[in-house]
């Protein structure tokens, strides 16, 4: 039997990071990580192995952060966990014994169990499994028309990569928009505007019915009873948690189906975590539990447990999910933070929002310019800033971390409207005119009416 | 004689945001701005008339925004001030009354009174002035070898632009690195490595003696005996604070030459205020009177100005100059918030800094990757961050705008740690190696031994 001080169960962005914070900050401890796969692909990366990368080999995460910091890895599936003696049993019949154990389990995709057709070959989801993925790439080389249902941000990137291979992609969204449970109405406009201009076909406010075809697929019928040719489907409809072995070890399980954890990162049995995807996430301003899975949330979590395996801090534990994002559809970036417009009135927030739409070159003549727009959305009474969108250039990614950090900051739109921002005429917007400062005096204008 | 309610002295980027300001936080007020060019150049845009914009046409700050909130545009200068009687006079002969008065009066490239040779022909400094920089660019056209003197940013932007024109451009600097009291050494260095690779010829740790030539110049001498052809100088040496009308006014000027004024910049006078490169700033770490002239800073203070102009608000006061900038040479761009290392060190703070390597997309294959680098700087006792400095590609702008917000927030190296932030494929740093949090790690690690 094999001894360890920390074991991690999963190695994607959670399973990574737990791991390297735990060894980084309990250097004396021995450190393991088990993992299914000997190449793990960077989650995000994945709708870019479609296109402009093109294969799955150049989206690879490295090991070598764990190697230098002496994380063992592991390539083996825990099959039980026998929480009242700390040990594991895998599939390659190694029993492990731990002091500490991090549920890094992640998620997989949503087959919704009433869709027809869901068998057929050539039916694809998009799971974090290079041997799966490299399968489709190879498949793909003769598909011409590809239907590709569900437009959150995977099913969004995943169309507008195809497309750059020059089939032929329907982007199916049963909600008004795409990436409509993420941006407010005039955001997502935008960038369904974009995705359209681009040369995908995007069909809003229908769902799919069935997937047709003997075999393998020849079409689809949607809800209002069109029917679409097709070569292949991708179903990009939502990700579901793996807490299958969590259940199995008596792990508490919550109503939407992820594994509860404190604000530590705790499960209901002592020293056991979890982190990421698995685990049970709740709204930074609400508290109500969430199902938003990020990996840059997964991985902020995976360090609030890492560090917290041996002795609680205060300091360090996670306070809700803030859900920060941004996606990119040709030159246009779009990022959020945050509650949007809808869900704050939803919530029941008396919110103030202010926009503001400029320029992210200061003078607008220099190479590259891009439109600008922040909005902001301000919770009434406090004046604090609850959410954010963008629409910009490429530095959006960024952009949108400053709202963030507003919102983590507990800032008001009063202390943007005073705070010091550093701009140059290459890289950003003016100082004079920079969106997310002026959105805050358009706050202000209406507070004050 | 007029009447106005406001009246703002200066058109640059202060007098601007004050004036907008003003205006639409107190719409019932009749607001002026004078000033003394009718076409007026985007500050920090000024290097790009050099190079990639080629003209200063491209260059004007619009009035688009002044014009919509109603605030009246005189060009004119203001010659004397009586605060008794709150008046101002000018020099096209008009005589205008106010309620509040804000300088806003900006600052003018320093000629050392030491430097010999200083009145010859094609000696020149970067003012804001469009006739000037007009005449610059007209007579450049048949200068080959220009010697430029002072890498702070506008001389450093100002050489990579000139650069690209396919002149023979040499920059001078007397410390011994480019940016070198913006930057910590090794930040520095890799700047001037780039800027080299691009083909200008940098000479630091040589101050310059004298401009020699008959009429106009021929060549200059630098601190080591050493000269150098050249048809043309161009000093970035500094600037200084207008402040001779105000000192006239009876206005209190700092021993560094810049009008006082306090937390909601009220200078010496009942109903006048100062805003921008002439009014006086401090640290925001240590309360000393600093000299750091930013177009960002001064937009801050103006909104601070133009917010508390009736009525004081202690969430409106200015605590201090962060200062956050970044500049950018090709492909590669750097950013500074607060204090660096070495500034820190002075000033007699126990710091803990923390560096961190990586790249600016994820996988690291994708299109557009840059190396990224983000360094901080901890106060020991507190944890809280002081400062942070970043290297990579155009998200720089934006990245030093988090790490200025973390300042801002307060935030220790624990918050960091803990945060959440939003990653993208495309647009950022993995979340598993976003080295913004990654520095922070660092910082933990030597916190714990």
């Amino acid at each position: 039997m094999r001894k360890v001080d920390i074991l991690v169960i999963g190695g994607s962005a959670a399973g990574l990071v737990a791991a390297m914070t735990a060894k980084s900050s309990h250097p004396d401890q021995d450190v393991m990580m088990i993992r299914k796969e000997d190449k793990v692909m960077v989650p995000c990366g994945i709708p870019y192995i479609f296109g402009v990368l093109g294969n799955s080999e150049d989206n690879i995460m490295p090991d070598a952060g764990l190697n230098q910091l002496g994380v063992e890895i592991l390539v083996d599936s825990v099959t039980e966990v026998d929480k009242d003696n700390k040990q594991c049993k895998t599939e390659k019949g190694e029993t492990i014994q731990y002091k500490k154990l991090i549920f890094a389990t992640g998620s997989q995709p949503i087959v919704p169990g009433w869709l027809k057709g869901s068998d057929l070959e050539n039916v694809f989801t998009i799971p974090k499994n290079k041997e799966y993925l490299d399968a489709f790439l190879e498949k793909a080389k003769v598909f011409n028309n590809i239907v590709v249902v569900g437009a959150g941000f995977i099913g969004v990137e995943t169309s507008d990569e195809l497309n750059k291979t020059g089939k032929n992609i329907t982007l199916v969204e049963i909600q008004p928009r795409i990436l409509g449970l993420a941006f407010d109405e005039e955001i997502a406009f935008d960038a369904e505007e974009k995705l359209k201009s681009r040369g995908v076909n995007v069909v809003t406010g229908v769902g799919l019915k069935e997937v047709q075809g003997e075999g393998k697929v020849k079409s689809v019928e949607l809800s209002d009873g069109k029917i679409m040719e097709a070569d292949a489907v991708i179903l990009s409809m939502g990700y579901r948690p793996n807490v299958e072995l969590a259940k199995a070890t008596g792990l508490q399980i919550n109503e939407k189906g992820f594994i509860v954890v404190d604000e530590y990162m705790r499960t209901s049995e002592p020293d056991i975590f979890a982190a990421g995807d698995c685990a049970s996430k709740r709204c930074f301003a609400t508290g109500k539990l969430s199902t938003t899975m990020l990996a840059s949330t997964a991985c902020a979590e995976a360090r609030v447990a890492g560090l917290n395996l041996y002795s609680l801090s205060t300091f360090r534990s996670f306070k809700g999910t803030i859900g920060i994002y941004s996606t990119s559809i040709g030159d246009s970036s779009y990022g959020v933070a945050g509650l949007t417009e809808e869900n704050a009135s939803k919530e029941g927030f008396h919110i103030v929002t202010g926009s503001f739409a400029g320029i992210d070159r200061h003078p607008g003549k220099l190479p590259g310019m891009h439109k600008q727009i922040v909005k902001l959305i301000v919770s009434k009474d406090s004046g604090r800033i609850i959410g954010g969108e963008v629409i910009g250039g490429s530095s959006v990614g960024e952009l949108i971390n400053v709202i963030g950090f507003a919102i983590q900051g507990g800032m008001t739109f009063m202390d943007l409207l005073v705070s010091q921002i550093g701009t140059q005429p290459v890289l950003t917007a003016s100082p004079a005119a920079y969106p997310l400062i002026k959105a805050a005096e358009v706050v202000l204008k209406k507070m004050n009416n």
